[in-house]
């Protein structure tokens, strides 16, 4: 019931999105439709996968869940990539914007609004501590990586800076990789919370393998459509490019996964809504933005893993914050309070940028 | 008796500074005089605010000590403010320096003669460590809100910098409120140290609220002799206005609390000295800081809430050795001397400066 | 047996290097002798350090290994300051660049590799949280230490920053030396880890002695020898002096060292590993390099303590992750693996620097 009224809303508001598209209608509104369309199609890919995964059997179906999970992502990134590579070589400034923007997004305003919510519901709420110290090294991990680059770049030449990207990016796949392979097989007891997930399937095999198909080509068109809004938008509304990636963008792309964390949270399931949130955002750093490298290396227009260092600093920010909230494995709503603190004062920061 | 003794010291040393400015005598008389003084007139706002916040009932009295702690702080910098709005803004600096100073006086300097001293009396020291890891998320939440602005103004002009210091300034504030409100209210049961405070009142309810009109009156005085001294003071002596911001009136205008903390851990409470340092720290930059910056701007000369790298580097690592001690909730004389030794080594480098 | 083996390699390769050096052999030849040699020297030093500490006592003992650890790297740093103070001025950078590699060499590279081999074996290996927790405070002194010098010098002049180093030497120095006292002495119960080492002397007191004269000489002259190649290989091969400082001097100055960690982790024995790997790093830091600034400034052309933005960068990332992962006391093979994975992009940015 609930599942058909999503149905129609997935369909139509695909269709409003493409109609304004192709009619050439006003950007505003066409900025507009899309926007609202990725936010049903994003959902309805998250979902697709999720049951792919629960019958490619419990291991493959983790692996799938822990690198797709972000794939709408990832495809409005590609798209941004190709539209970089055709001669808009700052699009590639508004990829980077979206990877920060996504990745402090869910480590503090999802993980803030789960903490908060959830905490005012219940007074103390707790999750595994052995995964939360994982988590701390692999966001630590993450910032590292992301610094030297950024920091060494100042001193290399353009070639010496893409070799540099490549051997990072190669680094932390591996890194992701061995992550998933430590986490779900070798101590998958120490560091797992109980998830919900893999539990039953929606659909069929072969209809969630359609699904997922066609989940991926309607986020492949919606992205492309609302690309191609973006500069006009960011001239109209006087935003910066930069905010438009970090923080409209950002927001919207991971929009189905944020509400699923807060739910989560109200259940006083914290341990998975953290998953989801510090989950999402080291595979954004550890997978999705390595992968990005590579992808645009193979396009002939590569991308560095240079960002700027007001990215930087709001990454590191983000992790020290989460890292000193998270590490004792117990929460509470003023927690909450403090991570959406920090988003505010960055988001302030970057809207007057 | 003692307390007559306090009284008969009070009176004395404040005429005698009183006479020093008034009679124009040498500088450094002045500055000498002025600085005896306020130990005293400091001492006895901290005693009078006490004695109110008992007459006030447990709640408002321990929001009246949590926000009014620094007073005397706060007062010597409106002072600064409003001598900096007429004609003098090089004193904005000194207001910086001396809020820089007061941070990492209060968690070096007083924490680690605390935990030296504490330490080598008891072979460790114990203290609430969920309160230890609130801490921590503050101060890590203080030392981003004040390196996001610092960052982001080298891209800003100054009235984009005025309006993400008030943003941000507000943000502190209503973080600092749900704190308190969280700390003595949600979760007074986990966070809160017994205190000796509150026990008794020295005074009588009508004379405590003359005591603390007296006692704000003569720190105003005071502080405006002080000030007065502080250019030649630091012409005469090479001292840059920076490090007597930092250092001299930072140790000066806390000298009280100080002498309280250590005392405190000279009797195995330990948790009291780390609430009064570390507690101290985090007024200052969570409220007193952002409260001068709408004093600053309703006086028509807004200070912005941009601090230079050298005190932005100065506040972090007091912070991350901080945290690193404080963070396990127990404490022994050696961690007592890493403090102090980074408080020795900033002291030299703003010194040379 | 093994032993006798020992003596043979020692010897062969230390004359088999004074030959291609005396001989004026090519260059190449020269480097590869010497550092085949230094690896065997080196290792003769520690064992004698080790045999002398024996005859020593306890304490005595304690303090020798704590302070002579590494004095195979002590020593090539006096022979790069006497060279720096010849006229050959670029040598500091390098002996600030081996300091350098010899920290991150130590807590990246022969810990990660402990984890990873111990964790491989072993699933989960622990060690005492106590120590882990002054290791890490420790090792955030050593990065504030270092970083303050660096931060302030850029608005010093050359005769400050000189006075900056001796004092923050200075206050190094006495840490260190508290430091040894507090696990030692006062609090040697709660630190310290249980070692295989003071177990039973090789050598008779007298020989023990003897041996540690000659092992010192012979380091001294290898030292000599492998120095005076470095300008030359440096050219060769188009490595920079601060990727030789850094990577290759670091790490086969502290060979022996490094295999003895393993080889520890290997038995089941990581808190011996932890404390050889994060040991070593902190004696480097925080008594080795003030030592030698020291020494710099009685021959005459004081070395400051200020190191470049890279390789503060590089001792920071080291910090923060040996940090993140080590504060719990528990440890596994993919906690190594990020130890390593750090480690190679610090390498690879160096390489291309």
């Amino acid at each position: 019931m609930n599942n058909r009224l999503m149905f129609i809303c997935l369909i139509a508001t695909f269709v409003i999105s493409g109609i304004t598209h192709y009619a050439g209608m006003n950007n505003t509104v066409q900025f507009i439709a899309s926007c609202v369309a990725i936010l049903f199609v994003a959902g309805f890919l998250g979902k697709a996968t999720e049951n792919v995964a629960h019958y490619a059997g419990e291991r493959i179906g983790g692996f799938l869940n822990a690198t797709f999970g972000n794939a709408a992502e990832l495809i409005i990134s590609i798209i941004l990539i190709k539209e970089a590579a055709n001669g808009n070589p700052q699009l590639f400034d508004m990829v980077k914007a979206s990877i920060t923007g996504s990745i402090i997004g869910n480590m503090l305003l999802v993980l803030g609004l789960s903490l908060l919510l959830g905490g005012i519901k219940y007074k103390t709420q707790s999750f595994n501590p052995v995964l939360a110290t994982y988590n701390a090294s692999l966001m630590q991990l993450s910032v590292v990586a992301l610094f030297i680059p950024a920091m060494f770049a100042y001193s290399l030449n353009d070639r010496k800076t893409e070799q540099l990207s490549l051997t990072v990016a190669a680094i932390l796949i591996v890194c992701y990789l061995l992550w998933l392979y430590f986490s779900m097989v070798t101590h998958k007891d120490q560091v797992t919370e109980v998830k919900g997930a893999n539990g039953k399937a929606e659909w069929s095999r072969g209809l969630s393998i359609i699904f997922l198909i066609a989940a991926t080509v309607m986020v492949a068109f919606v992205s492309e459509w609302l690309v191609g809004t973006l500069e006009e938008i960011s001239h109209r509304f006087g935003l910066s490019e930069l905010f438009i990636g970090a923080f409209v963008i950002a927001i919207i792309g991971n929009a189905a996964e944020h509400s699923a964390a807060v739910m989560l949270a109200l259940k006083n399931k914290i341990g998975a809504s953290v998953e989801i949130a510090i989950g999402s955002s080291l595979q954004i750093a550890l997978f999705v933005a390595p992968v990005l490298v590579f992808i645009s290396f193979f396009m002939g227009e590569p991308m560095n893993i240079v960002f700027t260092l007001h990215e930087l600093l709001a990454i590191a920010v983000a992790v020290i914050i989460a890292v000193a909230i998270s590490r004792d494995g117990s929460t509470s709503w003023y927690e909450g309070v403090l991570l959406i603190a920090v988003y505010l004062i960055l988001g302030i920061a970057f809207f007057l940028l």
